[in-house]
């Protein structure tokens, strides 16, 4: 069944889910698509539609139970477990994303952190020693990591991708601003600044057009 | 025009632009849609439908001119001039984005960051002498400065963002993790590691299923 689930409709669920999460924490016990799609600028239908592929949720004309969808999403999406993470790229951007509090309570441990210069490895950041990036295959296999994150140079991306999915990694998160290539059994998902710079300006673009 | 093209399509756009990029870079003079394709894991059909949005490109059954269809590109994304970047939030993940070497040579220029850290305020990054928040409306208009860049703590995201928008920015790029409001006439954009690793743990969770 997850085949065929349009890719926007998988973009989508994580909006959902923290939404959820909020109201959740708000204590709002039942949400309409009316209600959460006003939230994250989404037409209710669309909600709905989204939610259908995944089974029949909420009652027609009053709504969803926000524990229970949230409960359900969190199984859809894999977040009902923690997910061991390696970063590939300590230099500033790597230690941003060390660095940044939202991942463990969310359950995203980066449980290793690699690097190439001889600078860097050995040092500690925080509570991780940098390892050298001839080090990866064991120490994945060894932690049993799910997910690569690479914060290397964009001319160096290619190469940290294919080493992480050499070690069996079946999912990367790449910061770098190239287009990388992976096998057609690996996800691969990036971060680039540049390119979401170029939709705000389409859209700056439009408003000074005449 | 511009408002009815799907937002999808807004968004793959600077994917095709950063490939056609790269094949000018390697004097490639024309390229067909399968090609494109095959580059970006994009169908044929899908690129075709894309460009049709903005005109009439290629010649069927021989392709597209590389370096007219990115001329026509950068026009439609704006990329054909450059753009001032105010940031506001200069803690780690703020310096990284400062740091970022892609930013200036694709036409976004940082030219103004702000904290409201005491301990930041008149520090020199680079070039860049930190201002205070309270100094924002009146660099944003002296600089002509067009984008806003959000780096705070998710609890001071929203309130950053409302400042930029209350100096008359309309396009935002927030990196914290939280769903901010804008009026309708400002375009938000963020970049949320937490929501990307979470569509990687769908397809690890689809892995795995029986």
């Amino acid at each position: 069944m997850a085949r065929q689930i349009p890719e926007v409709v998988i973009l989508r669920l994580p909006l959902y889910f923290r939404a959820l999460a909020l109201m959740e924490e708000k204590k709002t016990e039942i949400v309409s698509s009316q209600e959460l799609g006003a939230r994250l600028e989404i037409t209710p239908a669309q909600i709905r539609k989204d939610l259908s592929y995944f089974g029949k949720f909420g009652t027609p004309g009053k709504g969803y139970n926000v524990s229970q969808l949230l409960g359900e999403l969190r199984q859809i999406l894999g977040l009902d477990r923690e997910w061991s993470v390696a970063l590939v790229g300590v230099g500033r951007l790597g230690r941003a994303i060390l660095d940044y509090s939202e991942l463990p309570p969310r359950g995203f441990l980066i449980v290793a952190a690699f690097d190439r210069d001889p600078q860097q490895i050995r040092k500690k950041v925080g509570e991780l020693v940098i390892q050298d990036i001839a080090e990866l295959a064991a120490t994945i296999k060894n932690q049993g990591i799910d997910i690569g994150i690479v914060a290397v140079p964009p001319s160096q991306a290619q190469e940290a991708i294919d080493c992480l999915v050499g070690c069996g990694i079946k999912a990367i998160l790449n910061y770098a601003s190239v287009a990388a290539r992976v096998p057609p059994d690996v996800r691969l998902q990036e971060i680039d600044p540049v390119l979401v710079l170029q939709t705000l300006t389409y859209h700056l673009k439009s408003l000074s057009a005449p």
